[in-house]
């Protein structure tokens, strides 16, 4: 029989749902200001965009923390970045065998990629 | 004679002049990480994310400080994140008169949104 189990992979065409209107749209209300500011510090810092940029640009959109530990830092310091980018809402992960699995978030970076689109 | 001067406002229409290759392109370089999480980073404060919002909805895509004050902090605190936004390239102003005015940097901007599109 074999070990192998089936994996529940997310589908490539998630919906965008954006958290708030445009910056560009209106005044943004406190509330709405908070959630898009969380969004944004998750790529604001230079270690956090690197690992950020290896996942998205990974073979299959997925990597392995095995695969992109190499941006000059420790392994409990990327652990930390990818903990801030996946409570961002940024990233989601997966645990598969011994490795753990991270993946883009497409919805959501295509909202935070709207929140910046210009006034129509 | 009138005491009026001519006011040179930016173009509506800027280039769009990318800093770095959109973040799912491939792995970003060092120095691109940088410069992408000082953009990011302005973006990062949600006093900052309401200026901003502030200023770009506003009628003109223009603001004086005098428009843009009354959200809940200290004016020298006001002017504390216009600098950042103003540094990370994001705003551009102007002194007329008594007043400083703040307008949207559109091809920044644009920049930004263009680093999370996703991936072809």
């Amino acid at each position: 029989m074999s070990k192998s189990q089936p994996v529940s992979l997310p589908l490539a065409e998630e919906p965008v749902v954006p958290c708030c209107p445009p910056l560009t749209a209106g005044e943004l209300s406190p509330a709405d200001a908070e959630k898009v500011a969380v969004m944004f510090k998750a790529l604001s810092d230079p270690v956090r965009v690197r690992l950020f940029s290896k996942i998205a640009s990974h073979p299959g959109g997925e990597a392995c923390v095995c695969d992109i530990a190499d941006v000059g830092v420790s392994q409990p310091t990327v652990s930390h970045h990818l903990k801030k980018l996946r409570d961002a809402g940024l990233l989601t992960s997966q645990r598969r065998g011994t490795w753990v699995y991270y993946r883009v978030a497409p919805s959501v970076v295509a909202a935070m990629s709207a929140l910046l689109a210009p006034r129509p």
